[in-house]
């Protein structure tokens, strides 16, 4: 039977470099053949619990080899995995469990939340249950499925700031032509050693940096979480050449104790995504011989679309770069027709990385696509070069005396301030202009610094369209499981009914 | 207009390293812009002079940025690009012209032999003529015309060693997904340099070498012909670091006077087809700390098939490796079935690098596949590892007392004696066994083997109904243009005609 799919990948690969490390796990080390001879009894096992073509799989856990196990069995058998996100809460799970349609849901740990899913079969996917499973599988031979590359391999959940999280439907060939984008544009090579402490059940972590690194034969070091201080003992005891991360994560082993002694020689490539890479981040790698690829994407687009490549880290800081090799964006107006340079427009992709659609939601699908594009609701700038800075949700767009005022430039105006640790903008009615910006701000520990010297701080700095007309000082942001900034809630809080007038 | 073709490579590259050196030839360098720029301006140069989409755009000249122009401009406009040989004899070339429909013909040189070709466009490929033709170009904006990934991207005639060359027809994603398998099993980075001495009219020098460095980013050095003496100086010059060959081209540069003191640091990969690298020639690298990698395939595969990556190169010498990544290949009997290990079938192969058919032959087409599997052919051996070993062309498989003999077999026996420089084996009628085999043996410059020594040599190395029962000395083996034996043409010769009783 010819498999096209990811499910093939591990016997590809054991053809290959059979005694070649793929995984290692708490100290324990998975061969491709391991993975190749675990995920195909996985197949039987599960085909016997009555896993058919189409079958939604879910899984729910950190980072754990049954996680790519459970991925590549689904594949195989033409099955649907959905991975769904540890941080999520019970009813959260429940309702992605519910419209995916699993029937069977793989876990980690001991089950408990996994019990009050209702879910007819549930699977624990570590231990000695798991191995037991997997030792007493039917067969370990081929599975005898066919599996074409527009099959649907995953749905991924996107995390949804507004309204239900829609399930983005990813093909074989998305995942795979994402992963051929990260071969053209890094420079993987097959003794690659990869860190991967991002979380499996986000599309970043899974194919910015799992799959290309598969694909090539490298190892995978599998953590549950990010640990800050526990990274560079990482880094020395396996040798690590490559870690994916946010702007975050790199931020905080920068300040770690440990930081300016560490041995980061074994590293070759740092990727980062979620947001651009600071300046004086980027600068405290530098030092160290290290330079950031960046990237901007979306787990509708499996994800990599934009990446900015190590050599114009510096000299075009703050975009996101140009279009992945095998991907078209571009940045366009109401009419679909690209806008000048440096006008503001939202950014549309195409290309063999992006789904078909979202699960069971045709009209949402329509919605999402114009003329074969997928509307990303970004907005965004290009410049002379091509090199396209992404401005903010168009959604979040506040449009003041006609203007059109983009949160998110604010923000960065006001994390520039030494008291700001987190802040938002939203727009809130104005009788004279429509619509004026606000700012919400967590003050960095121990500072109490005055709304009125913040909002000060911004005069020639921005326009002063653009600069709040109100601004209220909070202890925390509401944001998502995954860390995202919740901007209806936001609003819903600290919007038009919130009296302020006296706090500017 | 949706490209997904090659026609959009140099655009898609110039988004990205647009400064990047692509090209090198003959101390001219051409940035990745200069590249997009001018296959851009052919492309509207093609198009006023009538080229549309699916029509036929033949080459004919060695090595030269046009070849490549030409290919990426025929791409953007739907065209087939139609690579011609320089070696073929004018009615070679002729038949190639006509068979394929091109009613346009690039060339360099000064085109005595184009004219005789009786094409009705022939446009002059290289000097100023062709920069003219260039820089007066109707336009130079991206071309408005949708091509496909299935769209035919060129056709290349097999060489034909009995009959008519096929034109292979193979689409832009053929040759896509075969960069892609290198890239998987090559660890190119976007820093390569590397020696385009093979010619790009093979299927090796443009699909093993050139296009998978191109879609890296990295730099091509085109060379006319392949010039060992120089091929130092080159690699001194330009820090190359990639480089293609056949056997014997790595083989002669170990001949040269410069050899023991050449500097050959800045080499890290260096990949051979065609056949098999003898362990003498893969240890004369070795020491220079230098490993090859090994492919087999064929032009109707875009070409890789079969890869032997370094770590294998010394164990498994002999062997051509396992499948690429993306290709799927198996050893079968008559009832297309896998044979057993060690046992000796026919490879087919199947995967996106395999064409979807002979130009303009229906009936030859449906015979090459099988079920969807593409027959090579070839016959060969899989071990228990799984490694394939080619043992020869079907066709030319000697029955001898109901023994298969494969001519391949003997012929590797008797180029181990010292004094045969080349050699061939063919079957000849015998009222005993059927089948004999017979040699033909080129001596080596200066010797003069008698026949029977050569026979005796082989006792003990070979069964002894695999020895010839005869041997013929001559001065050259019959070779078609692109250096492949004509065993037709040594049947006619040298076969059940010849009066060879008293030879032996």
């Amino acid at each position: 039977m010819r498999n096209e799919g990811l499910g093939s990948w591990p016997a590809r690969r054991a053809r290959k470099t059979p005694h070649r490390t793929a995984l290692i796990h708490n100290g324990t080390t998975y061969t491709y053949a391991d993975l190749h001879d675990r995920m195909t009894r996985l197949a039987h096992a599960l085909r016997a619990q009555g896993v058919r073509r189409g079958d939604r799989v879910a899984y729910l856990g950190p980072n754990h080899p049954s996680y790519l196990e459970t991925l590549f069995a689904a594949g195989t058998l033409g099955a649907v995995f959905v991975p769904l996100n540890t941080r999520l809460s019970t009813a959260e799970l429940a309702y992605q469990i519910a419209d995916s349609g699993a029937k069977t849901l793989l876990h980690t740990g001991d089950g408990e939340q996994a019990r009050t899913l209702s879910v007819p079969v549930t699977i624990e996917a570590e231990g000695a249950g798991y191995e037991d499973l997997l030792a007493s599988a039917p067969s370990s031979d081929p599975v005898d499925e066919a599996v074409g590359g527009d099959d649907v391999c995953l749905i991924m959940y996107t995390s949804g700031t507004t309204g239900r999280p829609k399930g983005a439907m990813l093909t074989h060939a998305n995942l795979t032509w994402n992963a051929i984008n990260v071969l053209v544009d890094h420079d993987l090579i097959a003794d690659e050693v990869a860190l991967v402490s991002a979380p499996l059940f986000h599309t970043a972590g899974l194919n910015m940096l799992t799959l290309p690194v598969l694909l090539k034969g490298g190892t995978c070091v599998l953590v549950d979480a990010f640990d800050p201080a526990g990274t560079f003992a990482l880094m020395e005891q396996y040798g690590i050449t490559f870690m994916f991360g946010v702007p975050t994560m790199f931020d905080l082993l920068t300040r770690q104790p440990a930081w300016p002694t560490a041995d980061l020689s074994s590293l070759r490539l740092l990727t980062c995504g979620g947001a651009p890479v600071p300046p004086p981040l980027i600068a405290a790698y530098q030092e160290r011989g290290l330079t950031f690829l960046q990237g901007y994407g979306m787990t509708e687009a499996a994800p990599g679309t934009l990446f900015l490549d190590a050599e114009h880290a510096v000299s075009k800081a703050g975009s996101a770069g140009v279009p992945h090799f095998f991907s078209d964006v571009q940045v366009v107006g109401p009419d679909l027709t690209p806008v000048a340079a440096d006008e503001t427009g939202e950014v549309v992709v195409r290309g063999p990385h992006v789904m078909p659609g979202y699960w069971g939601l045709p009209s949402e699908t329509e919605a999402a696509f114009s003329d074969g594009w997928f509307r990303t609701g970004d907005a965004a700038r290009v410049d002379a070069d091509g090199y396209v800075t992404i401005v903010d949700r168009f959604k979040d767009m506040i449009i003041s005396g006609g203007e059109n005022v983009y949160p998110a430039e604010i923000e960065a105006a006001l994390l520039a301030h030494p008291d700001v640790a987190e802040c938002a903008v939203i727009g809130v009615p104005d009788e004279k202009w429509g619509e004026v910006p606000r700012a919400i701000v967590v003050p960095r520990e121990g500072t109490a610094p005055p709304a009125e010297s913040l909002l000060a701080s911004l005069s020639g700095r921005l326009a002063k369209y653009k600069i709040p007309k109100s601004l209220l000082l909070v202890e925390e942001l509401p944001r998502t499981a995954s860390g995202k900034l919740i901007k209806s809630r936001l609003r819903t809080t600290y919007g038009p009914d919130e009296q302020d007038s006296g706090k500017q």
